[in-house]
């Protein structure tokens, strides 16, 4: 590989900016979609997608479209023929921004007991304002920053994140209390798990990076994956949605460059690669003793993948559904 | 069972309100989706998708979405390697507000020979307008009801209604002429086959309220559904609808409450269920003489159902579609 | 066949005034979809969507849409169970007039070297502006005639077409300069990939036409294709995107008129009715010297074609889609 010029370099789209019109067409619809817009004492806009609020898919499909920065579209599907009867379709014009600027959830939120004066609080910061405050390393690989002043971040938690980690946000972001939205998505609701689930390129794009493929030479991406029901247990809802895009998720890329590279993104790319692969998720979780970094990091990756390589049009194909998998764990007879 | 509060107690969404966006998108393209416009002397609107007008499939989807309120979204999709080349998909956010609110066919609409100077009416209105009205004791069940200074009802019928039935639901809705539009959608007209299709949803929220299972527990809901070709003859026009959601809908219904009641639900909600499954809904028609009354009504059901328990997370799925059935009516070899 | 009236006489939609709204959109997001605009000087715009942009699928979908005149949907959608992973759908209420009237290409338009002061030119014009030139004597057969200050036209070229031809398309349009948009889309671009495969429907109607089938008939279509990737060299290239429908296209067309012409259209319809069926196109037009006259016309078609009888509620089937010739083709394994 030769030393290239990052892959976002000169890019002067504002994801923050982007992510206004899903944004506003969340909060047009709150009753519809069961969420529930507040204001905190400072000004920060609080969105329960899923805590006290019931939530719903068609909340957490816009919530994928907000975590995109607006530069993908996410839809579901009916199943039809297919043994699944909920789908969830992504795509993207501009995958490397959309899916590693954006949704990847990759902003390490922490507060110790201390701090909240209570229970101690985590959760991974996903979505555009991660691109306002760029303190993973990630962004100067990607040579991109946004500017902005409004920002949104999407957290898969449980309860508000404390004032302490909301300033954090503020002060990291350099924005002003009244230009921050954070959007609250538990694991186990009906928006969170269709908010994950439309993480099925971005896993494809994330492995691709650290399988060390030249990101520059992503031209565009597309995807869907089964969409599970949410389940009250944590590492259940964790597990399914894994299992939704690890089982179940097809991706196609289409990629410039070396050919050879193309080829062997597609070969190393698919969940079958991974020493892990083969059972559910939270059965893979609990072997690991509930601690991720025992688990395969290629394990997190679609089913089945293809990769097209635009000069040549040749179209790399690795991996398959395991539908039988995921039907054993998802569906029950009725009678 | 234990008492609740109906469903949609406290529910401020005004149907009619919402369903002023679809409705302006179809009246912005009756040229291009072939329906007419008319103004009634007094001032009521008139939207002709298939009597004198031409109509169209894509119309047919738009009075889907008006007579769910805009609640919902309907979309044609293309078969691919189904065996039938167009479907239907329907999903909605609010199902019990949007299809037994709103899509139901309910409100029953009917004019003497004395009354009409003619040929007796009668027709079933559907759509936002009935919760303005509110003449069904459903709206009590439901705890619902609409205030708006403008209304839309959808009447499938094969002529305009006379001017007392007009009367009547203005009277009824508190309209003025002026605030109220009806669109006419004959049974054998191409917009009225897709919107009778397009209540695949409403078919399984019907029969779930009649089994008893609790509405209030409802969270969302999708479905699909193959969609036939109209045809001239009424009664093999009305039957072909029925079939196609009776032997070839598919329903993906996520619910709370009891595990045991998701249960039942799924296992008594499929056609298959009816002792009168497994013959076109016109022969079983005729067969009844003509008389709906004699149909047993577990019929009227989608072939194939998903309960998605939330809680739990456990999917119960039963019956399935007959697609053979419906390609052997629907189908003819060209050669 | 009786004499009738022109398929669109009395028909005032404008085209180029209802591909204002897609071109806006594409226009909106030039950045995103990797498409770049320029105004040459006397003050034509200039949208490249592929010959030094890089272009992408999504710019092509709304190019698809624009060459339909707005009076057409198009999408991609994820192939999920299907053998193959991308497809796009396309559908209309006005295919007469958004695929013959406006999509087909069917504008020669040619520079000599003496003329361009280079290169030879010749293109074949598509999409709305057409109807504004009327040169083809299609028009007259159609009945329809646009006429609008502002016009578009989709060129599939490798470069900007030199001034000569620029000033025939304003000259035969009436437009001024500042009314005219060019877009241009190699056929081995993302978006000339996407934006050709988006005319599955209108070969269709094309070769409908051809076989003498009233098109005042033709009440509504609809239609799916597999979406390959981009290649290089243009005779693949050119050959992919025709293997595309001739090989995976599926149409369903909506019909009146008489029954025993609805059955001959749907036994004539497919490309396998012609004795060049059956390998891949760009092999058929090596054979072919290439010379395009030298292949049989009837090839152009669709795999597998649906037609139903709208009165009579007959649907009569035909051709299949041949998925393992493009396969064989467009598909390696990775390992």
């Amino acid at each position: 590989m030769t030393m290239t010029s990052p892959p976002l370099a000169g890019c002067s789209l504002s994801l923050n900016a982007l992510a206004a019109a899903p944004l506003a067409a969340l909060t047009a619809r709150v009753q519809e979609f069961g969420v529930r817009v507040e204001r905190t004492a400072s000004g920060v806009t609080l969105i329960d997608a899923g805590i006290e609020a019931p939530g719903s898919t068609a909340a957490g499909l816009l919530i994928g479209e907000i975590c995109l920065g607006a530069l993908g579209a996410v839809h579901q599907r009916a199943g039809g023929v297919s043994p699944w009867p909920s789908w969830i379709e992504v795509s993207s014009a501009q995958p490397v921004l959309a899916c590693l600027g954006s949704q990847y959830a990759g902003w390490s939120l922490s507060a110790s007991k201390e701090e909240t004066g209570g229970r101690k609080f985590f959760a991974l910061g996903s979505g555009p304002a991660r691109a306002l405050a760029v303190k993973e390393p990630l962004f100067a690989e990607l040579g991109y920053r946004d500017h902005s002043d409004r920002g949104v971040l999407v957290l898969e938690v449980d309860r508000p994140p404390p004032q302490v980690v909301i300033d954090k946000v503020l002060r990291d972001c350099g924005l002003a209390p009244d230009g921050l939205t954070l959007i609250l998505t538990p694991t186990r609701s009906l928006a969170g798990t269709a908010q994950v689930v439309a993480r099925v390129l971005e896993v494809a794009l994330h492995k691709a990076h650290t399988l060390g493929f030249d990101l520059g030479d992503i031209a565009e991406g597309a995807a869907c994956a089964p969409l599970p029901s949410p389940v009250a247990d944590g590492v259940q809802a964790m597990g399914r949605t894994n299992d939704a895009i690890l089982y179940g998720g097809q991706v196609h890329l289409r990629v410039r460059g070396e050919l050879a590279a193309a080829r062997a993104l597609a070969l190393q790319l698919p969940s079958s690669c991974s020493r892990d692969y083969g059972t559910r998720f939270a059965d893979i979780f609990q072997r690991a003793d509930h601690d991720f970094y025992r688990i395969d990091p290629a394990l997190f990756a679609p089913a089945e993948v293809w990769v097209s390589h635009l000069d040549s049009g040749q179209t790399f194909h690795a991996g398959a559904m395991n539908l039988d998998l995921l039907l054993a764990d998802w569906r029950q007879p009725a009678g």
